[in-house]
Protein backbone atom coordinates (compact mmCIF):
# COMPACT_ATOMS: atom_id res chain seq x y z
CA UNK A 1 0.00 0.00 0.00
CA UNK A 2 1.27 3.34 -0.63
CA UNK A 3 2.12 5.37 2.03
CA UNK A 4 2.51 9.41 2.57
CA UNK A 5 5.26 10.25 4.59
CA UNK A 6 6.62 13.53 2.84
CA UNK A 7 3.64 15.86 2.87
CA UNK A 8 3.97 19.74 1.47
CA UNK A 9 1.36 22.05 1.50
CA UNK A 10 1.68 25.17 -0.15
CA UNK A 11 -0.18 28.63 -1.10
CA UNK A 12 0.29 31.99 -2.60
CA UNK A 13 1.24 30.24 -6.27
CA UNK A 14 -0.78 32.75 -7.15
CA UNK A 15 -0.02 35.95 -5.47
CA UNK A 16 -3.19 37.59 -5.70
CA UNK A 17 -4.90 34.56 -4.12
CA UNK A 18 -5.19 35.26 -0.64
CA UNK A 19 -6.34 32.18 0.97
CA UNK A 20 -3.26 30.15 0.40
CA UNK A 21 -1.26 33.48 0.95
CA UNK A 22 -1.99 33.81 4.38
CA UNK A 23 -2.64 30.51 5.20
CA UNK A 24 1.27 29.36 4.23
CA UNK A 25 1.99 32.85 6.61
CA UNK A 26 -0.03 31.56 9.46
CA UNK A 27 1.33 27.92 9.30
CA UNK A 28 4.74 28.53 8.12
CA UNK A 29 3.88 26.26 4.71
CA UNK A 30 5.33 26.82 1.31
CA UNK A 31 5.10 30.08 0.24
CA UNK A 32 5.15 29.51 -3.65
CA UNK A 33 5.32 33.01 -5.36
CA UNK A 34 6.16 35.23 -2.63
CA UNK A 35 7.61 38.11 -5.07
CA UNK A 36 3.58 38.27 -6.84
CA UNK A 37 2.00 37.87 -3.38
CA UNK A 38 4.30 41.27 -2.29
CA UNK A 39 2.74 42.85 -5.70
CA UNK A 40 -1.22 41.23 -4.91
CA UNK A 41 -0.63 40.21 -8.50
CA UNK A 42 -1.14 36.39 -9.74
CA UNK A 43 2.34 36.42 -11.78
CA UNK A 44 5.18 39.28 -11.90
CA UNK A 45 6.58 37.63 -15.74
CA UNK A 46 4.70 34.53 -16.08
CA UNK A 47 2.17 32.16 -14.18
CA UNK A 48 3.88 30.06 -11.56
CA UNK A 49 1.46 27.14 -12.08
CA UNK A 50 2.54 26.72 -15.48
CA UNK A 51 6.09 25.85 -15.10
CA UNK A 52 6.54 22.78 -13.70
CA UNK A 53 6.11 20.39 -16.86
CA UNK A 54 9.74 18.67 -17.11
CA UNK A 55 10.97 20.49 -20.03
CA UNK A 56 10.30 23.99 -18.56
CA UNK A 57 12.05 22.79 -15.39
CA UNK A 58 15.04 21.82 -18.13
CA UNK A 59 14.93 25.24 -19.86
CA UNK A 60 17.14 28.11 -18.58
CA UNK A 61 14.42 30.64 -18.97
CA UNK A 62 14.96 33.68 -16.97
CA UNK A 63 11.30 34.72 -16.37
CA UNK A 64 10.95 35.03 -12.16
CA UNK A 65 8.39 32.03 -12.46
CA UNK A 66 10.97 30.00 -14.64
CA UNK A 67 13.56 30.81 -11.53
CA UNK A 68 10.88 30.18 -8.51
CA UNK A 69 9.97 26.73 -9.98
CA UNK A 70 13.52 25.52 -10.71
CA UNK A 71 13.89 26.76 -6.91
CA UNK A 72 11.01 24.63 -5.82
CA UNK A 73 11.93 22.13 -7.61
CA UNK A 74 15.10 22.30 -6.25
CA UNK A 75 13.82 22.50 -2.74
CA UNK A 76 11.22 19.81 -2.92
CA UNK A 77 13.76 16.84 -4.57
CA UNK A 78 13.77 17.78 -8.52
CA UNK A 79 10.34 16.06 -10.37
CA UNK A 80 10.57 12.46 -11.59
CA UNK A 81 13.26 11.90 -9.13
CA UNK A 82 12.43 9.34 -5.60
CA UNK A 83 13.69 12.09 -3.67
CA UNK A 84 10.15 13.54 -4.44
CA UNK A 85 7.23 14.50 -1.77
CA UNK A 86 4.77 11.70 -1.63
CA UNK A 87 1.68 14.95 -1.78
CA UNK A 88 1.54 18.58 -2.39
CA UNK A 89 -1.65 19.97 -1.34
CA UNK A 90 -1.48 23.34 -3.06
CA UNK A 91 -4.32 25.86 -1.94
CA UNK A 92 -5.81 28.42 -4.84
CA UNK A 93 -8.93 30.99 -5.12
CA UNK A 94 -11.10 31.46 -7.69
CA UNK A 95 -13.67 33.86 -8.60
CA UNK A 96 -16.13 31.05 -9.65
CA UNK A 97 -19.03 30.11 -7.41
CA UNK A 98 -16.95 26.53 -6.84
CA UNK A 99 -17.10 26.31 -3.39
CA UNK A 100 -14.29 24.21 -1.76
CA UNK A 101 -13.33 22.04 -5.09
CA UNK A 102 -11.05 19.64 -4.51
CA UNK A 103 -8.86 18.69 -8.09
CA UNK A 104 -7.57 15.77 -8.26
CA UNK A 105 -4.72 14.75 -11.15
CA UNK A 106 -5.14 10.96 -10.61
CA UNK A 107 -8.01 9.00 -9.50
CA UNK A 108 -6.04 6.93 -6.77
CA UNK A 109 -8.15 5.26 -4.02
CA UNK A 110 -6.54 7.19 -1.30
CA UNK A 111 -7.19 11.02 -2.35
CA UNK A 112 -10.65 9.67 -4.13
CA UNK A 113 -11.55 7.85 -0.06
CA UNK A 114 -10.13 11.08 1.42
CA UNK A 115 -11.70 13.53 -0.72
CA UNK A 116 -14.97 11.59 -0.45
CA UNK A 117 -14.92 11.55 3.00
CA UNK A 118 -14.37 15.55 3.33
CA UNK A 119 -17.46 15.93 0.93
CA UNK A 120 -19.62 14.13 3.17
CA UNK A 121 -18.18 16.16 6.11
CA UNK A 122 -18.15 19.37 4.89
CA UNK A 123 -20.93 21.59 2.88
CA UNK A 124 -20.33 22.59 -1.05
CA UNK A 125 -17.05 20.23 -1.43
CA UNK A 126 -16.85 19.08 -5.10
CA UNK A 127 -14.58 16.41 -6.21
CA UNK A 128 -12.98 17.48 -9.74
CA UNK A 129 -10.76 15.09 -11.80
CA UNK A 130 -8.18 16.25 -14.09
CA UNK A 131 -6.19 13.45 -14.51
CA UNK A 132 -2.14 14.62 -15.55
CA UNK A 133 0.36 13.18 -17.44
CA UNK A 134 2.74 14.31 -14.52
CA UNK A 135 6.38 14.69 -16.40
CA UNK A 136 4.67 17.29 -19.10
CA UNK A 137 1.88 18.47 -16.58
CA UNK A 138 2.90 22.57 -16.05
CA UNK A 139 1.33 21.87 -12.16
CA UNK A 140 3.71 22.78 -8.75
CA UNK A 141 1.51 19.80 -7.81
CA UNK A 142 3.11 17.42 -10.08
CA UNK A 143 6.39 17.57 -8.58
CA UNK A 144 5.07 15.38 -6.09
CA UNK A 145 4.23 11.65 -6.43
CA UNK A 146 0.40 12.67 -5.83
CA UNK A 147 -1.47 15.63 -5.31
CA UNK A 148 -4.50 18.12 -4.94
CA UNK A 149 -4.71 21.33 -5.70
CA UNK A 150 -7.68 22.97 -3.27
CA UNK A 151 -9.85 25.78 -5.60
CA UNK A 152 -11.32 27.80 -2.84
CA UNK A 153 -14.48 30.53 -4.12
CA UNK A 154 -16.09 32.33 -4.94
CA UNK A 155 -13.84 35.21 -4.13
CA UNK A 156 -12.08 38.30 -6.06
CA UNK A 157 -8.79 37.77 -5.99
CA UNK A 158 -6.75 40.44 -3.92
CA UNK A 159 -9.55 39.70 -1.29
CA UNK A 160 -9.87 37.72 1.70
CA UNK A 161 -13.36 35.87 2.98
CA UNK A 162 -12.96 35.18 6.71
CA UNK A 163 -15.81 32.49 6.50
CA UNK A 164 -13.59 30.82 3.35
CA UNK A 165 -10.30 31.29 5.09
CA UNK A 166 -11.51 29.56 7.95
CA UNK A 167 -13.41 26.69 6.26
CA UNK A 168 -10.15 25.91 3.52
CA UNK A 169 -7.79 25.54 6.77
CA UNK A 170 -10.43 23.02 8.56
CA UNK A 171 -10.35 21.29 5.13
CA UNK A 172 -6.60 21.84 4.89
CA UNK A 173 -6.12 20.14 8.22
CA UNK A 174 -8.92 17.24 8.14
CA UNK A 175 -7.46 15.93 4.71
CA UNK A 176 -3.68 15.46 6.75
CA UNK A 177 -5.76 13.55 9.51
CA UNK A 178 -7.35 11.46 6.82
CA UNK A 179 -3.91 11.10 5.21
CA UNK A 180 -2.40 9.66 8.38
CA UNK A 181 -5.65 7.16 8.76
CA UNK A 182 -4.99 5.77 5.52
CA UNK A 183 -1.07 5.02 6.42
CA UNK A 184 -2.61 3.53 9.19
CA UNK A 185 -4.94 1.26 7.46
CA UNK A 186 -7.61 2.52 9.47
CA UNK A 187 -9.31 5.58 6.87
CA UNK A 188 -13.15 4.72 6.58
CA UNK A 189 -14.90 3.92 3.09
CA UNK A 190 -17.40 6.77 1.67
CA UNK A 191 -19.04 4.45 -1.09
CA UNK A 192 -21.71 6.88 -2.12
CA UNK A 193 -20.05 10.13 -3.73
CA UNK A 194 -20.05 12.28 -6.94
CA UNK A 195 -17.56 13.05 -8.95
CA UNK A 196 -16.20 15.33 -11.79
CA UNK A 197 -13.80 15.00 -14.68
CA UNK A 198 -12.91 17.61 -16.53
CA UNK A 199 -13.55 16.90 -20.36
CA UNK A 200 -12.61 20.66 -22.09
CA UNK A 201 -12.63 24.01 -21.95
CA UNK A 202 -14.54 26.41 -24.07
CA UNK A 203 -13.79 29.91 -24.48
CA UNK A 204 -15.77 33.68 -24.86
CA UNK A 205 -16.86 34.54 -28.32
CA UNK A 206 -14.48 37.03 -29.78
CA UNK A 207 -14.22 39.28 -32.65
CA UNK A 208 -10.92 38.58 -35.09
CA UNK A 209 -9.30 40.95 -33.19
CA UNK A 210 -9.48 38.92 -30.22
CA UNK A 211 -11.53 41.11 -28.05
CA UNK A 212 -14.78 38.94 -26.64
CA UNK A 213 -17.86 40.11 -28.03
CA UNK A 214 -20.35 38.03 -25.31
CA UNK A 215 -20.07 37.22 -21.48
CA UNK A 216 -21.51 34.56 -19.17
CA UNK A 217 -25.08 34.79 -19.00
CA UNK A 218 -27.48 35.80 -16.19
CA UNK A 219 -28.80 33.00 -16.08
CA UNK A 220 -25.31 30.44 -16.11
CA UNK A 221 -23.25 32.77 -13.50
CA UNK A 222 -22.82 30.72 -10.51
CA UNK A 223 -24.04 27.51 -11.54
CA UNK A 224 -20.74 25.82 -11.34
CA UNK A 225 -21.14 21.93 -11.18
CA UNK A 226 -25.04 22.30 -12.67
CA UNK A 227 -26.14 20.28 -15.20
CA UNK A 228 -25.72 22.71 -18.37
CA UNK A 229 -28.28 21.22 -21.41
CA UNK A 230 -28.84 21.79 -25.33
CA UNK A 231 -30.87 24.76 -25.20
CA UNK A 232 -29.90 26.86 -21.89
CA UNK A 233 -28.40 29.99 -22.03
CA UNK A 234 -25.03 30.24 -21.72
CA UNK A 235 -23.83 33.56 -22.92
CA UNK A 236 -24.85 37.41 -24.02
CA UNK A 237 -23.28 39.63 -26.16
CA UNK A 238 -22.53 42.92 -25.00
CA UNK A 239 -25.25 43.67 -27.61
CA UNK A 240 -27.78 41.57 -25.45
CA UNK A 241 -28.30 38.94 -28.08
CA UNK A 242 -28.14 35.17 -26.21
CA UNK A 243 -26.36 32.72 -27.42
CA UNK A 244 -27.73 28.95 -26.31
CA UNK A 245 -25.81 25.87 -25.50
CA UNK A 246 -25.84 23.88 -28.40
CA UNK A 247 -23.62 20.99 -26.92
CA UNK A 248 -23.65 17.72 -25.04
CA UNK A 249 -25.23 17.65 -21.56
CA UNK A 250 -22.22 19.10 -19.65
CA UNK A 251 -21.35 20.25 -15.84
CA UNK A 252 -19.57 23.49 -16.52
CA UNK A 253 -16.89 24.90 -13.41
CA UNK A 254 -14.88 27.69 -13.40
CA UNK A 255 -17.47 29.93 -15.00
CA UNK A 256 -16.01 33.33 -14.94
CA UNK A 257 -12.94 32.89 -13.27
CA UNK A 258 -10.76 36.70 -13.76
CA UNK A 259 -7.39 34.60 -14.71
CA UNK A 260 -8.88 32.83 -17.43
CA UNK A 261 -10.14 35.63 -19.44
CA UNK A 262 -6.35 35.72 -21.03
CA UNK A 263 -6.02 32.49 -21.03
CA UNK A 264 -8.73 31.74 -23.33
CA UNK A 265 -11.40 30.09 -20.77
CA UNK A 266 -14.95 30.91 -20.56
CA UNK A 267 -15.48 27.75 -18.12
CA UNK A 268 -14.44 24.23 -18.12
CA UNK A 269 -16.78 21.47 -18.84
CA UNK A 270 -16.83 18.50 -16.77
CA UNK A 271 -18.89 14.83 -16.59
CA UNK A 272 -20.80 13.79 -13.77
CA UNK A 273 -19.74 10.49 -12.35
CA UNK A 274 -21.83 8.96 -9.47
CA UNK A 275 -19.89 6.46 -7.26
CA UNK A 276 -21.52 3.44 -5.64
CA UNK B 1 -29.91 77.61 -13.27
CA UNK B 2 -27.07 75.48 -13.68
CA UNK B 3 -27.25 73.94 -16.88
CA UNK B 4 -25.55 71.26 -18.12
CA UNK B 5 -24.31 71.14 -21.52
CA UNK B 6 -20.88 69.81 -22.34
CA UNK B 7 -20.90 65.97 -20.62
CA UNK B 8 -18.27 62.97 -20.50
CA UNK B 9 -18.85 59.64 -19.80
CA UNK B 10 -15.43 57.80 -19.02
CA UNK B 11 -14.97 54.05 -18.12
CA UNK B 12 -11.68 52.19 -17.09
CA UNK B 13 -10.19 54.98 -15.17
CA UNK B 14 -9.12 51.51 -13.34
CA UNK B 15 -7.88 48.81 -16.16
CA UNK B 16 -9.50 45.78 -14.14
CA UNK B 17 -12.95 47.44 -13.73
CA UNK B 18 -14.17 45.98 -16.74
CA UNK B 19 -17.81 47.05 -16.62
CA UNK B 20 -16.53 50.36 -17.56
CA UNK B 21 -13.89 49.05 -20.08
CA UNK B 22 -16.32 47.67 -21.82
CA UNK B 23 -19.12 50.30 -21.81
CA UNK B 24 -16.77 52.71 -22.83
CA UNK B 25 -15.41 50.33 -25.79
CA UNK B 26 -19.53 49.45 -26.82
CA UNK B 27 -20.76 53.63 -26.83
CA UNK B 28 -17.05 54.75 -27.73
CA UNK B 29 -16.84 56.37 -24.49
CA UNK B 30 -13.59 57.60 -22.95
CA UNK B 31 -11.34 54.55 -22.09
CA UNK B 32 -9.34 56.39 -19.15
CA UNK B 33 -6.94 54.29 -18.67
CA UNK B 34 -6.19 51.80 -21.55
CA UNK B 35 -2.57 50.58 -21.23
CA UNK B 36 -3.98 49.37 -17.72
CA UNK B 37 -6.98 47.88 -19.93
CA UNK B 38 -4.84 45.71 -21.93
CA UNK B 39 -2.74 44.54 -18.84
CA UNK B 40 -6.18 43.99 -16.91
CA UNK B 41 -4.70 45.63 -13.50
CA UNK B 42 -5.94 48.52 -11.98
CA UNK B 43 -2.95 50.99 -12.89
CA UNK B 44 0.28 50.24 -14.75
CA UNK B 45 2.49 52.46 -12.28
CA UNK B 46 0.17 54.37 -9.97
CA UNK B 47 -3.13 54.95 -9.30
CA UNK B 48 -4.69 57.10 -12.50
CA UNK B 49 -8.09 58.29 -10.35
CA UNK B 50 -5.10 59.80 -7.70
CA UNK B 51 -3.38 61.75 -10.27
CA UNK B 52 -5.68 64.89 -11.35
CA UNK B 53 -5.11 67.67 -8.04
CA UNK B 54 -4.15 70.40 -9.86
CA UNK B 55 -0.40 70.21 -8.37
CA UNK B 56 -0.25 66.84 -9.77
CA UNK B 57 -1.58 68.01 -13.22
CA UNK B 58 1.51 70.50 -12.86
CA UNK B 59 4.34 68.55 -11.81
CA UNK B 60 6.22 66.63 -14.39
CA UNK B 61 6.29 63.30 -12.92
CA UNK B 62 6.68 60.31 -15.73
CA UNK B 63 4.61 57.59 -14.34
CA UNK B 64 2.55 56.45 -16.84
CA UNK B 65 -0.54 57.68 -15.17
CA UNK B 66 0.80 61.24 -14.60
CA UNK B 67 1.54 61.69 -18.24
CA UNK B 68 -1.95 60.10 -18.98
CA UNK B 69 -3.75 62.41 -16.65
CA UNK B 70 -1.75 65.20 -18.42
CA UNK B 71 -3.10 64.06 -21.87
CA UNK B 72 -6.90 63.78 -20.14
CA UNK B 73 -6.78 67.21 -18.76
CA UNK B 74 -5.47 68.74 -21.98
CA UNK B 75 -8.26 67.00 -23.98
CA UNK B 76 -11.08 67.58 -21.83
CA UNK B 77 -9.88 71.69 -21.42
CA UNK B 78 -7.93 72.03 -18.40
CA UNK B 79 -9.33 71.22 -14.98
CA UNK B 80 -9.69 74.94 -13.38
CA UNK B 81 -10.49 76.62 -16.79
CA UNK B 82 -13.92 77.40 -17.77
CA UNK B 83 -13.72 75.30 -20.94
CA UNK B 84 -13.58 71.77 -18.86
CA UNK B 85 -17.25 69.64 -19.45
CA UNK B 86 -20.19 70.71 -17.21
CA UNK B 87 -20.12 67.12 -16.14
CA UNK B 88 -18.41 63.92 -16.10
CA UNK B 89 -19.66 60.52 -15.12
CA UNK B 90 -17.10 58.14 -14.49
CA UNK B 91 -17.77 54.50 -14.25
CA UNK B 92 -15.90 51.95 -11.59
CA UNK B 93 -16.59 48.60 -9.89
CA UNK B 94 -15.81 47.33 -6.61
CA UNK B 95 -15.71 43.93 -4.77
CA UNK B 96 -17.72 45.28 -2.00
CA UNK B 97 -21.57 44.82 -1.97
CA UNK B 98 -22.70 48.06 -2.90
CA UNK B 99 -24.94 47.41 -5.80
CA UNK B 100 -24.38 50.50 -7.57
CA UNK B 101 -23.46 53.72 -6.11
CA UNK B 102 -23.15 57.03 -7.53
CA UNK B 103 -20.53 58.72 -5.44
CA UNK B 104 -21.58 62.50 -5.48
CA UNK B 105 -18.59 65.04 -4.96
CA UNK B 106 -20.92 67.82 -4.11
CA UNK B 107 -24.49 68.04 -3.42
CA UNK B 108 -26.03 70.70 -5.57
CA UNK B 109 -29.52 70.25 -6.17
CA UNK B 110 -29.23 68.97 -9.96
CA UNK B 111 -27.59 65.88 -9.21
CA UNK B 112 -28.90 65.12 -6.26
CA UNK B 113 -32.53 65.21 -7.49
CA UNK B 114 -31.46 63.62 -10.64
CA UNK B 115 -29.86 60.51 -8.40
CA UNK B 116 -32.58 60.50 -5.83
CA UNK B 117 -34.91 59.73 -8.99
CA UNK B 118 -32.63 56.69 -10.34
CA UNK B 119 -32.67 55.48 -6.75
CA UNK B 120 -36.52 55.25 -6.69
CA UNK B 121 -36.65 53.60 -10.21
CA UNK B 122 -34.07 50.84 -9.77
CA UNK B 123 -33.12 48.77 -6.84
CA UNK B 124 -29.88 48.29 -5.07
CA UNK B 125 -28.92 52.31 -5.71
CA UNK B 126 -27.48 54.03 -3.00
CA UNK B 127 -26.23 58.16 -3.31
CA UNK B 128 -23.07 58.83 -1.28
CA UNK B 129 -21.60 61.86 -0.95
CA UNK B 130 -17.77 62.37 -0.44
CA UNK B 131 -17.71 66.55 -0.36
CA UNK B 132 -14.37 67.59 -2.62
CA UNK B 133 -12.04 71.01 -3.23
CA UNK B 134 -12.21 70.30 -6.60
CA UNK B 135 -8.54 71.95 -6.85
CA UNK B 136 -7.06 69.43 -4.71
CA UNK B 137 -8.81 66.56 -5.51
CA UNK B 138 -6.94 63.56 -6.99
CA UNK B 139 -10.15 61.62 -8.84
CA UNK B 140 -10.94 62.10 -12.13
CA UNK B 141 -14.53 63.47 -12.51
CA UNK B 142 -13.51 66.71 -10.66
CA UNK B 143 -11.61 67.76 -14.21
CA UNK B 144 -15.19 68.92 -14.71
CA UNK B 145 -17.81 71.59 -12.66
CA UNK B 146 -19.52 68.55 -11.29
CA UNK B 147 -19.40 64.88 -11.42
CA UNK B 148 -20.41 61.56 -10.26
CA UNK B 149 -18.69 58.71 -10.02
CA UNK B 150 -20.48 54.92 -10.47
CA UNK B 151 -19.38 52.42 -8.12
CA UNK B 152 -20.59 48.94 -8.96
CA UNK B 153 -20.58 46.19 -7.21
CA UNK B 154 -20.17 43.46 -6.19
CA UNK B 155 -18.03 42.34 -9.49
CA UNK B 156 -14.25 40.55 -8.87
CA UNK B 157 -12.11 43.03 -10.74
CA UNK B 158 -11.00 41.69 -14.07
CA UNK B 159 -14.79 40.24 -14.86
CA UNK B 160 -17.47 40.63 -15.77
CA UNK B 161 -21.41 40.31 -14.11
CA UNK B 162 -23.53 40.27 -17.07
CA UNK B 163 -26.27 41.18 -14.97
CA UNK B 164 -24.36 44.62 -13.62
CA UNK B 165 -23.27 45.60 -17.13
CA UNK B 166 -26.70 45.94 -18.49
CA UNK B 167 -28.07 47.50 -15.34
CA UNK B 168 -25.09 50.53 -15.04
CA UNK B 169 -25.88 51.10 -18.73
CA UNK B 170 -29.65 51.19 -18.31
CA UNK B 171 -28.53 53.95 -15.36
CA UNK B 172 -26.25 55.91 -17.52
CA UNK B 173 -28.97 56.60 -20.05
CA UNK B 174 -31.43 56.80 -17.40
CA UNK B 175 -28.60 59.47 -15.73
CA UNK B 176 -28.36 61.23 -19.27
CA UNK B 177 -32.31 61.62 -19.90
CA UNK B 178 -32.43 63.20 -16.40
CA UNK B 179 -30.25 65.73 -17.22
CA UNK B 180 -32.02 66.85 -20.37
CA UNK B 181 -35.11 67.20 -18.07
CA UNK B 182 -32.76 69.23 -15.53
CA UNK B 183 -31.83 71.48 -18.49
CA UNK B 184 -35.33 71.58 -19.71
CA UNK B 185 -37.05 72.08 -16.17
CA UNK B 186 -39.06 69.35 -16.30
CA UNK B 187 -37.04 67.34 -13.57
CA UNK B 188 -39.85 65.58 -11.66
CA UNK B 189 -38.50 66.20 -7.75
CA UNK B 190 -38.06 63.73 -5.10
CA UNK B 191 -38.83 64.46 -1.53
CA UNK B 192 -38.40 61.26 0.36
CA UNK B 193 -34.74 59.90 -0.21
CA UNK B 194 -31.47 58.74 2.19
CA UNK B 195 -27.76 60.03 1.11
CA UNK B 196 -24.68 58.72 3.18
CA UNK B 197 -22.43 61.09 3.60
CA UNK B 198 -18.32 59.73 3.89
CA UNK B 199 -16.89 60.57 7.30
CA UNK B 200 -13.74 58.80 7.22
CA UNK B 201 -12.05 55.38 6.10
CA UNK B 202 -10.52 52.54 8.89
CA UNK B 203 -7.56 50.37 8.34
CA UNK B 204 -7.30 46.57 8.91
CA UNK B 205 -5.68 45.82 11.98
CA UNK B 206 -1.74 45.04 10.97
CA UNK B 207 1.32 43.74 13.39
CA UNK B 208 4.50 46.26 13.29
CA UNK B 209 5.72 45.03 9.52
CA UNK B 210 2.05 46.06 8.53
CA UNK B 211 1.11 43.28 7.71
CA UNK B 212 -2.53 42.56 8.32
CA UNK B 213 -3.52 40.79 11.47
CA UNK B 214 -7.05 40.38 10.72
CA UNK B 215 -9.55 40.19 8.18
CA UNK B 216 -13.42 41.48 7.33
CA UNK B 217 -16.03 39.42 10.28
CA UNK B 218 -18.09 37.51 8.20
CA UNK B 219 -21.16 39.03 9.74
CA UNK B 220 -20.22 42.57 8.32
CA UNK B 221 -19.14 41.19 4.94
CA UNK B 222 -21.37 41.98 2.24
CA UNK B 223 -23.16 44.66 4.71
CA UNK B 224 -22.50 47.72 3.17
CA UNK B 225 -24.49 50.19 3.72
CA UNK B 226 -26.09 48.48 6.73
CA UNK B 227 -25.72 50.07 10.62
CA UNK B 228 -23.02 48.71 12.10
CA UNK B 229 -23.34 49.61 16.14
CA UNK B 230 -21.40 49.45 19.49
CA UNK B 231 -20.55 45.58 20.21
CA UNK B 232 -20.87 44.32 16.54
CA UNK B 233 -18.41 42.02 15.27
CA UNK B 234 -16.18 43.69 12.76
CA UNK B 235 -12.89 41.61 12.34
CA UNK B 236 -11.85 38.71 12.80
CA UNK B 237 -7.98 37.55 13.17
CA UNK B 238 -6.19 34.99 11.71
CA UNK B 239 -5.87 33.71 15.06
CA UNK B 240 -9.95 33.99 15.08
CA UNK B 241 -10.28 36.41 17.39
CA UNK B 242 -13.07 38.58 17.31
CA UNK B 243 -12.91 42.34 16.99
CA UNK B 244 -15.59 44.10 18.24
CA UNK B 245 -16.63 47.60 16.94
CA UNK B 246 -16.74 50.25 19.62
CA UNK B 247 -16.94 53.89 17.71
CA UNK B 248 -20.12 55.71 16.95
CA UNK B 249 -23.25 54.22 15.01
CA UNK B 250 -22.28 54.54 11.59
CA UNK B 251 -23.01 52.76 7.82
CA UNK B 252 -19.69 51.43 6.21
CA UNK B 253 -19.18 51.02 2.01
CA UNK B 254 -16.12 49.88 0.05
CA UNK B 255 -16.08 46.61 2.92
CA UNK B 256 -13.21 44.53 1.48
CA UNK B 257 -12.61 46.54 -1.87
CA UNK B 258 -9.50 44.79 -3.37
CA UNK B 259 -7.97 47.83 -4.40
CA UNK B 260 -7.84 49.16 -0.70
CA UNK B 261 -5.95 46.95 0.83
CA UNK B 262 -2.73 48.56 -0.50
CA UNK B 263 -4.48 52.00 0.33
CA UNK B 264 -4.76 51.30 3.96
CA UNK B 265 -8.64 50.97 3.95
CA UNK B 266 -10.82 48.07 4.97
CA UNK B 267 -13.96 50.12 4.89
CA UNK B 268 -15.12 54.03 4.65
CA UNK B 269 -17.75 54.75 7.42
CA UNK B 270 -20.63 56.97 6.49
CA UNK B 271 -23.57 58.88 7.83
CA UNK B 272 -27.06 58.28 7.01
CA UNK B 273 -29.36 61.15 6.22
CA UNK B 274 -33.31 60.86 5.43
CA UNK B 275 -34.04 63.99 2.89
CA UNK B 276 -38.03 64.59 3.08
Amino acid sequence: MKLFNKIVICGGTHGNELTGVYLAKKHDWLLANPAAAVACRRYIDKDLNRCFALSNLNSNDNALESVRAREINALLGKKGSENVPDFILDIHNTTANMGITLILSSSEPALLQISAIIANEFSNIHIYLQPEKRDESPYLGTIAKSDVCIEAGPQAHGTLDAELFFKVERVVFRFLELIESWNNGTLPKINNFETFTEMRSIDYPRDSDGNITAIIHPALQGKDFCELKSGMPVFIGFDGKEILWEGETCYPAFINEAAYYEKGIAMSLAERFLHS
